[in-house]
């Protein structure tokens, strides 16, 4: 079973946090949620988080994949340059990398969508263009069968589907 | 004097609206807010802000000038076609355009930066060096006496200073 990194902060989406974190558990994996220092953040619509580790107290290395839920945390975080090598990590050692919505925002700041295929919401379209990625206007897109980006909310099940079913 | 339009949303960062506001309007400009709708928005930290014109009610040509204040506003207004589309006319016309924080967000989505000189806020910073602008970390940069950029509300009496100098 997979011990998954989920990097998280205040105005996260709550459910694209919520509902990835329930489909995972249900399949046997383990989420510790990550965020510039460990203690409790808030979504935009109320959901309460606990945050296990502060960015300091990991290592890229004792994690078997990346989760990256959508919301503005996204871009709260990666104004946080050890964040951003973090999650840079994961993309350079092509470990298994989940991003819902604004998620990308952290692989576009790490500089690692280069010649990749991915999606994310509507407003990232051209950021996601211009750093060399392929977008698909699609409900999830599965790159290399390491990368698996969805869009909105709406696409859930589909993200849910293929996350679990990539970490067999 | 001049007619600024100024385009905004919920989520506003409420000083960057609020100030420059005061500074062009001391200065003898008139402010006209822009929604996707008229009615009623509210900043990060309840700013409660006034549009006054809906985008479908507005035409570039009538306005001599372009505010786009930060926070996560411009990244909501770029999810819309229609207010990407009226942001890249003040730049295609070379009309004064004022960005702060995230404000450029929208800039990049109007594919509007190649070439460019322009600063923003740190988590938009390979963002904007994807568009092909060559980003300054300064306080405040004047390029080509059209586009005024700041990165945060600490670089707001600098930016004020600027657009109101650029208005003459």
């Amino acid at each position: 079973m997979a011990k998954i990194a989920t990097v998280v902060t205040n105005m996260v989406e709550d459910v694209e946090y919520t509902s990835p974190k329930e489909a995972l558990e249900k399949a046997g994996h383990e989420l510790v949620t990550i965020d510039v220092k460990a203690g409790t953040v808030e979504g935009k619509h109320g959901e309460k988080i606990v945050i296990d580790k502060g960015i300091d107290d990991v290592d890229a290395k004792g994690f078997d994949a990346l989760f990256i839920p959508g919301g503005f945390s996204p871009d709260i975080l990666r104004a946080d340059d050890r964040v951003v090598a973090f999650v840079k990590t994961f993309m350079d050692d092509m470990k298994p990398v989940f991003a819902i919505c604004h998620g990308p925002q952290l692989l576009i700041t790490a500089r690692t969508l280069d010649g990749r295929d991915a999606t994310g919401y509507k407003s990232i379209q051209v950021d996601l263009e211009n750093a060399g990625a392929k977008f698909h206007d699609e409900e999830v897109f599965v790159c290399q069968n390491q990368l698996v980006t969805s869009r909105t909310p709406d696409d859930l099940p589909a993200f849910n589907r293929e996350i679990v079913k990539l970490l067999g």
